[in-house]
Formats: structure tokens, sequence, C-alpha cells
């Protein structure tokens, strides 16, 4: 049973889904190194204002439309929030993480992630402005 | 410390939520054989448009109200989406399945799942017509 | 390898967030007893109508802008819901729950959690009267 982590370094570009299978997947690969790896991995995002998601790989409409629907349940400036020192963006950030997560746990079973075919990782940027992120990946398993 | 997966194959009837504990908790029993089992169970949902939930075992009302919240902030056929080739509730689903999520991580003390008294495990179907689900189940422990 | 829990038991006051960081922080420091631990750490939250998030710890005027939020999305007494013998305020508790989540998978390396420097765990009760809450902690790791 083995223990490993690393932490993932990624500049988003402003409010978005950004695609972190291969990164991921790059990583185990070199962890996993030919052996029959069976356990699971987790990827914790080190920030409060971007968060976690699993969602489709094929049309990049779906990732527009889950944006502008977040969008639109928790508008910039909204004037219900008080904690508005950090932008307009800031506080619907905040919101928009606790309504997705911060933590994915994904079964590994001989060495591949036993995502669906249509599932890919993203980091979701809540922030309008680019932003340097950190998520860790921690593989516990044979 | 071992490490053990299985997929569950289920079938829903269209959108709607689908307990899962006792198959969950059968296979877990599997498993551990009757000894000191202690570890963590992962449940991976491999699809973008159903997930997983724990929610109230006891009064149904609380699912069909919980379908009921989903159904009114995330209507199907909503103007707001663009990615509409799949159906009118196909976006709706992804945006469902964004706001819970595909992975449960629980604990499992002496060979059993910690859920509370008035938890159970749910798969939430979120497409209109019944689909055919996998979730992964993996047991990591001693 | 080792698997060890605790049952972390917490008083609320009512609706808000419970900083329960320290408490996390004090159990897997006992645990790890200055060896190199790496590993994940589980958080469970035994409940459905109070649930667990990672947010920021620094303006507390953050919090009561996240539970405004929840309280605008999902009202109590929202004739929407039909499950309403336990208070106008349980089946609303429940869909904030589900909003959310009840579990949490952080990374363990070298015996510290891996958070990051803006973020903290909260315990998020979702009924307006105190509550006693059972949080299960389970590390798993060297």
């Amino acid at each position: 049973m083995r223990s490993m982590s690393h932490t993932l370094s990624l500049q988003t570009s402003g409010r978005g889904l950004v695609p972190i299978t291969d990164a991921v997947q790059d990583w185990l690969a070199s962890v996993a190194r030919g052996r029959g790896a069976n356990g699971v991995l987790t990827l914790f995002c080190r920030h409060t204002s971007a968060s976690l998601l699993v969602q489709e790989n094929a049309d990049p409409e779906v990732l527009a439309d889950l944006d502008r629907f977040f969008g639109r349940l928790v508008p910039d400036g909204d004037a219900l929030f008080r904690h508005t020192a950090e932008g307009a963006d800031d506080m619907p950030a905040h919101v928009r993480t606790a309504l997705t997560q911060v933590h994915l746990s994904i079964p590994v079973v001989e060495g591949k992630l036993t995502l669906g075919t249509w599932q890919a990782i993203y980091l979701f940027e809540h922030r309008r402005r680019p932003h340097r992120r950190e998520v860790v990946l921690q593989y516990l398993g044979t």
C-alpha cells in the first residue's frame, strides 16, 4: 500500500472550466509505473473561489451553459452580499465554490481512473481575472 | 490493507432518487467477510446526468420535494441553455449533477458504514427517460 | 498503513457555520504522533439537515453572506414543499444539505492537512434550533 502526492499548479484565464483530466492521468501513470495499481485518487483544490467538477467532455457548449447557469443563479454584484471589498465577483465566487466542491475522490482500478465515457475532470475558476490555482493529487492504494 | 472494487449496475425508471444503501451494504459485507474492516468506501457515479446523494430514509415526501426543488431551480427547456440537441432535460440534468456530486466517501468502522440513523444513499437520476447507470464501489482499508 | 477513526460531537447554536478546523487538526496531530503521516482524512457528517463546507477563514461576513444566499435560494416555509411536519425549516435544511455535501476528503502530507492559506473547515447547521451533531473523522495512510 502506497501514499503519494503531487501539487498541480495551473494558470487560469478567468471565469470558466479548465480541463485537467490529462494532467491528472499523466501524474497517475507516473505513479502507477505499469504495475497493477488499485486504490483511490483524491483531488483537493486549495482555494475558496475555484472548485472541482466532473462534467461532460464532448460538447464545449455544456461548459458554457454551466457557467451561464451559475452566473444567473449567483449574479456578480448581487445586493444581497455585504462581503464586497474584494470585488463584485468575489462573494459570488465563494457561493459557486460552496455549490460545487473542492474535493473529488475517484477509484483507480488496474492503474486507470474509473471515469465514465463522457466524463472529464475540470477546475472551475469562479473569479473574472486569471489566477494561479493549486490542486493537490493524492494516490492511496496498491 | 486491502483495495477492492465492484461496479454496481442499475436500471432507473426516469427522474428521481433510487435507494442503493442495501446494495452497497451487501457488497461491503461480502468484502468485509466477518473481519474487523476499518477504512473508507468510495462511491463514484460514471455519468454526467445522474449523481449521488445522502438523504433522509424515512419520509418519501422528502425525496419528492428534493426533485421538485431541482425542477424549479433548473427548469427543463430553460431558454438560457444552448446545448439542447439531446433534449430539453439534458442540460438541466448536467446542472443538477454539478449542484450535487458524483462521488461519496463514507468511513467504514468495524465492517459497517458510519451512516447516521436517518441517512440513506441514493442514485439521483436526472433524465426523464429510464437509463442504465453504473456506480463504482471501492473499499480501501484493513 | 493505518486506519483510525474518531467521532467529533458538536453542539450547534442554530443555523450557521461552525468552524471545526482546530478540532480536526488536533485529532489528526494525536493520530500522526510526530511521524511522517501521508494519506487522506475523510470527514463524514451523519445528518441530513447539516453539512460540511470548506470556506474562507478570514472575513466572518463571508459566512453570513453564504447563509443569506442559501436562505434566499431555499426559503423557509416555501409553498413548494409538502414535507412540512417537522417545521418550516426542515425541508429547506434537507435541500441545503443536498446542495452542499456531507463528506470531505482532504489529503494529508507529512502529518498536515493540505488546506490552502484561506481555507477552513465548517459544519453548516441548517436548522434554526440548536442541535447536537456528529462528524466521523477517518484517517487512512502511513
